[in-house]
């Protein structure tokens, strides 16, 4: 059994972990960290873990006791896995950070838009992207993975299939996006509350969100290019969800292009490519470790328009982060996460 | 005091008549008509209303009756207005259409895109398109109103500043739209269920919406040529509600697009550009008959990000056919319609 | 015009004042205070009020200010209107009281329920408690008026005609109720978040909540003895809404208790008393002031259920408030407040 | 592997013993039957099944294949159980109807409550009522089992450790329950619509609900009399979930109730009764075969109140059906039903 210690389980992302990892038949947690929750269980605070966890508690982080593990995840805010991972890498554990900590490759630009300063710059060339996708192999031998955000998940592998063969203007790409209330995570927050939040629907951050930066880095990668993208989030009434509509320039309309994203996602168990016509719902993906795809050119014009959506939780960040344990410890990649959507 | 029938009063634009004229001091509902529901009381039917229409009942719809009144609301599936509107008009009662039955100028546009015979084509040259930012001076001598669907109402006024200025590259326009629930109407479909449409986001009719061609029909006339136009609906979990979001490519960075659109709609009673930097919420304006409109360039980039909501029952349906009734009786505009939407 | 200052704006119950006092056609807002937000247009806070209240700005509290005012409502946490009423009641202004502050006579009960020291006991003699359908002689002539919690309104409506008449056997009254999440107010708490709220049913405050000896002394009013009542709160996925359900058993199978409602509130223009056989449903009164009641017995057994909805906002606060201040101001009861609810 | 045959699979019940038995590792969906989608794939209806049920595809039910599998579940309208039963069973096939068909063993009770002449009275005799906390032992043994209603699950499980301990006067129980919009099924009805049952509560079926009887049988047989019962259901906007409030008076205030509830259920892997003080909700039983109770005596006065959770669709029903499956055929009772509830 794999041992696992969680930073920062008083989240939505750490909760997550917990529930899917209870499923896991290889991994078993045996940390959970939380400064505020010090001395509670988990079952005292997750009334749906009261099964799962009957005993596990939170306590303080402790160096020894998380190198103790075989892999740290860190489900915390901005920074804290800059602050803890090199002592924990050092002593041979891996680490997997759900943070945005290690995901930008460029150091100014990471400090400019999180808006502090970058506390672990040198560990950034051992830092693999988890989107195993597109580094698979990279990740089986990580020492430290960045689990891609949950708007970054949906988008890029929404566009990477047409990035990656040159079939898109990359000059103007826009992605207009919508998530749960989730995504804005289990702080108290007036714009998270029911009455604020329910019947309600709204763009934000359309000047700069911090996710911008992470996908533009990972389409002009796919690309070997830099990518103009147009990127609005909006917030709408769910728990849970990420439904993303991408709007794309065909530079060649003779290429069959639902062909083009069954054969780049054939082999991948998490990312579905619906049947020509079949357009995604959010719910076909709630709880489920899954980006499901559809794309269609209307009226048989220029623009084609491609849709893909993830649970935010879980292909978009939980689910995805244990993806990554399964491949960095040599496990099948579907273990404990194939369990199906929950409709209705 | 107007007198006013409507004609289909079981359906939500019907129900939405009925609250909004409760509260109007010129009109006053005479007859409302439905054939399935034939001697129901308004009051068994809506429970909302039982104070304002406590005996007005639901009536099998007779051409000498509703000839008796000012003005015939038709709130009805597409095809009944062809069939009826004729024979109110000649008696001298003016016709507010809220179905689709006028909105377009072109027959055999309207017959494929319905899939049905255009039952008045003769009927065509005394339409007027009831956007009142547009043609409200035709609106005031017509005596058939097309009120415009909910999203043509919310994308047409979130573009026209920028197209009638032609500030905007026009080949290539984007509207990534949403509407609620309430949007597909009161009819039983398997997927207007809670369980079905609750906590749930999808696309629908991305290969082509009937809103398509009447958007596409209103920026043509104001850009003076055929405009590019990509149009994507989406379903989201709330009951009211359009949020409709433009992507347009600015042809001249130096324009200063807030005080455009700040001076188009200065003096418009139903469209508020919103300070610079406030986005728009569906929820500002529920129940409300207003629009709501932010505009922002993300990075100083080509892109223009145009977001507009509206009530697609109120501005997008029953409360712009009001403001029609209001202008073309010579009333103040915003007679009956100037209540808040309605937070929390 | 009424000239009205509200105290502590920020909350909902605050901003639903300021909504339906912008369609009074006798009462206009000229102060509305609130300490943190000092300086902050309320078309700046609350999108909805942006063309009722273009100007109005949250201002700190003066009392010289607030006297100037012919009428001053709090809509403030418990404790602030004990500090201020005694200023502005001297000054020859009126009070009316949305928290509880003066909801009990009994000094000590309130101290142990709110536990904090009463701030005003020598006001008590003064205040009425402000429900119109038993006090409505009182309220007329009141300079003072705890206006009734929001369980209290529903409850107490749905058990008067009872407990006046005697026919229920009042040693034990089930009272289990339901209210939508705004009954929390505006603060940011866990609980009140989109994700803990929606999607989830669950009781709260069952050992004891601050509103069952509100309700207990209405019905000892009403009784002319005590009550003995279990009343039990529970949260459910809605923004707006109460929902009771109430169980007692008759004394008298005889009576025609439909009648005896029906009779009973006759007069009443905001208590709807629904036709034997149909049920209440919340949205029913959705944004509107009414209170709208059923009651059954089910297979001729000895258990009368009543179903009693409001809106917690409105009939069950600031509608409720208002409705108080036209009695108190000799204005026509339904001045403002003549809206249908808000279906769908 | 247990071969599974599933008549009926179109409706919300059926779809989530799909999901559920997906999981199992020891059953295998053989057949699902549906006259009205006959040929369409599962992964076609359900896009949460895609991964789980590639190739499944609906079926006319034929008596002959049905027999060829280990065990037939009916998740079928009533009536049709009837008709089938018979057949499969003396071919030596076991059924689990999730249907009502069997649930009541009074012919002629069954057939005033469901309107309709009772298909199979002769099988009754060997019909076990699928409830295991009580009836584990006969289950075991069973050929015909009778899967208990939602609202009787919560229900009875909220009161049986008191009835069966003679602690409550049973001649006047309440039982105030709310479900999910979930338990009217996927059949496409008005108020099953999003529009219609969105922030909106409502008590429904006051006047008798078909789960009544069902409750009285299950309290009789534990109490061994007659139980006065006052059962009124709610209907709630969320998808899954029942929440029951039970009102009783206790007969000996010196009883520890929450030991007795505790150590009742101390061996039961799906009741979990929550520490002393703290309250169920229904998300913590989402998508999980689990029912959780409180029992708490407010003010040490004589009604004692019981809160009991269950998700309709899983302890409420599907996985209710599983779980006596797993006792049937000598299996672990949690196989395949040891998931966490969805939270948030």
């Amino acid at each position: 059994m794999i041992k696992v210690a969680i930073v920062g389980g008083t989240g939505y992302t750490g909760a997550e972990l917990l529930r899917l990892l209870a499923l896991h038949p290889h991994a078993q947690v045996e940390i959970i960290t939380s400064r505020s929750e010090e001395g509670v269980r988990v079952a005292d605070m997750y009334p749906n873990l009261r099964e799962a966890y009957p005993k596990l508690t939170f306590s303080v982080p402790e160096p020894e006791h998380l190198t103790a593990c075989d892999v740290v995840f860190f489900a915390t805010p901005h920074g804290v896995a800059h602050g803890l991972a090199s002592e924990i890498l050092q002593a041979g554990t891996r680490v997997i950070d759900l943070s945005a900590d290690f995901r930008l490759e460029n150091v100014q630009e990471w400090e400019q838009w999180y808006g502090q300063p970058h506390g672990a710059p040198d560990l950034l060339a051992d830092a693999v992207y988890g989107l195993p996708e597109v580094n698979r192999g990279d990740i089986k031998d990580a020492r430290l993975i960045a689990v891609p955000g949950c708007y970054p998940t949906a988008v890029q592998l929404g566009l990477l299939p047409l990035v990656e063969a040159g079939l898109a203007d990359t000059q103007q790409i826009i992605a207009s996006c919508a998530s749960g209330v989730s995504g804005a995570g289990r702080a108290v927050k007036l714009g998270s509350l029911f009455c604020e939040a329910s019947e309600n629907m709204m763009a934000y951050a359309v000047a700069g969100h911090r996710h911008l930066p992470e996908i533009k880095q990972g389409l002009r990668r796919a690309a070997g290019a830099a990518v103009g993208l147009t990127f609005v989030p909006h917030l709408v009434p769910m728990i849970r969800g990420i439904h993303a509509t991408m709007y794309a320039t065909v530079v060649d309309r003779s290429v069959d292009v639902q062909a083009l994203y069954e054969q780049r996602y054939a082999n991948e168990p998490f990312v579905d490519v619906l049947p020509a016509g079949v357009l995604p719902q959010t719910r076909s993906v709630k709880g489920a470790n899954m980006c499901r795809i559809a794309v269609q050119r209307p009226q048989n014009g220029d623009v084609l328009v491609i849709m893909s959506v993830v649970d935010n939780l879980v292909k978009g960040a939980s689910g995805q982060a244990i993806q990554n344990m399964n491949i960095m410890f040599d496990l099948d990649e579907e273990s404990g996460l194939d369990t199906a959507a929950l409709i209705p």
